[in-house]
């Protein structure tokens, strides 16, 4: 919608065949579409792939040519299923090679006594790529071009999304707004359909819940600009209103 | 990998706006991917998409010919942003028509008083397609060739994946097995990675934990042949045994 696909944009895989097989239950998506959307940058989609390195790769390609940033979780450790490395590098049609301040670090974090050739392997990445630091458990990230390399370890990608923050560019912040209606979604339809058309770039969702059996709606305005998103839903309000529905104003962020 | 590549397979995607924002947590996909690989179905891929018919229809059309089954959730309800229907008949190029029986139901269980426009357009579907029956409050989804289209609402969704439950065919279950191993992952490495050679037909996952301030690796073996992981499960533990780290078998299913 019009509201969210001004300012910046981003795409989110999660690399990980414990995800596709239902094993984990992954945390790294949630976090990264709540943080995004504090600074402004429009999530647009999400892709879960195996940890295959011709299926990555292609994720990684058909999203970093349509949008501003893409954030790739897992597969950045020392194990023969941990091939995210190799598959953006393949992405980039650049070399895999040993990042020399990486191994400096791997060498330094594990000592002569504990490093190894799977160990290494997490220095190994794309020709260009620059770190991203893990204050957690050294073995960086890295980042090439529009593209950053996120552990899998939800505790490792917090701490080096942490890191990048002030790094990314948003757009203005998003304002969100929520009205519950106790009243079923197919009742507030068509004054919701009337109200996106007069506000075309106010994002307006709708999302309907059963609790302890009662029926209600969820209404999220979400946009760039504060001042018609309040416009919005006063239009909302009168609407909601008119129509003799009870309905209560939400600080936004509950689900719906 | 070899292991799940063979039999049928299977994409997720995931309709709304309100997971991309951060606003809501998916509950739909994690239940799928358990439900699909305890049919012998391999997910191979999910994507999450905004409610918006062009993205939807291009996710539709690559999954549809890529993989087995496609299943989409959200996006089926009666107001301004539920577009499913209509991507899902972009994508087959046919049209939204009125499906009679669905209508039928959509009546019966309103009544003349609380039908309406809006939840009339819950019967909308692309020319062709069947119904998906939902238990929980008559709004059907709908199957188009490969593709079935589901509700969002996580009860709603899981009551139509039971009545298509015995509908779907896959392939001989997948079993899996999981070694919980004291060590780091990266002193374990070496040895997963010659098993893994060693067994190109069995998925050999390593996922690793910090807990308790105690460090480990999950090791998860998964594979259509049984005995195939009953071997590879005897030669792991002969390794971890000759490396000298304590360990201990899981049932599976444990989070890594």
């Amino acid at each position: 919608m019009a509201a969210t696909e001004a300012g910046r944009t981003a795409a989110v895989i999660v690399i990980g065949n414990e995800i596709l097989s239902g094993r984990t239950v992954d945390a790294n998506l949630p976090f990264l579409a709540r943080e995004l959307a504090s600074l402004g940058i429009a999530l647009r989609e999400a892709r879960i792939v195996p940890d295959e390195v011709a299926v990555i790769a292609e994720a990684v390609n058909a999203c970093r040519t349509r949008y501003d940033y893409v954030f790739t979780t897992g597969g950045i450790g020392p194990t023969h299923d941990d091939v995210t490395a190799a598959a953006v590098a393949r992405a980039f049609a650049r070399p895999l090679v040993r990042h020399p301040e990486a191994e400096r670090r791997l060498r330094a974090w594990y000592g002569e006594e504990r490093i190894n050739e799977a160990r290494l392997k997490m220095a190994d990445m794309p020709e260009g790529a620059a770190l991203i630091d893990n204050p957690i458990s050294t073995a960086p990230g890295f980042r090439i071009e529009n593209v950053y390399v996120l552990a899998g370890i939800p505790g490792v990608a917090r701490a080096m999304f942490e890191g990048l923050r002030g790094g990314l560019r948003g757009g203005p912040a998003i304002t969100s707004r929520t009205l519950t209606v106790h009243a079923p979604e197919g009742e507030v339809a068509e004054a919701l359909a009337a109200l996106q058309r007069a506000f075309p770039d106010v994002e307006i969702g709708s999302y309907p819940f059963f609790r302890f059996e009662r029926v209600g709606t969820n209404i999220v305005l979400r946009g760039r600009e504060a001042a018609r998103v309040a416009a919005a839903w006063a239009a909302l309000v009168e609407r909601v209103e008119a129509l003799g529905f009870d309905f209560e104003a939400e600080t936004g962020g509950g689900r719906g």
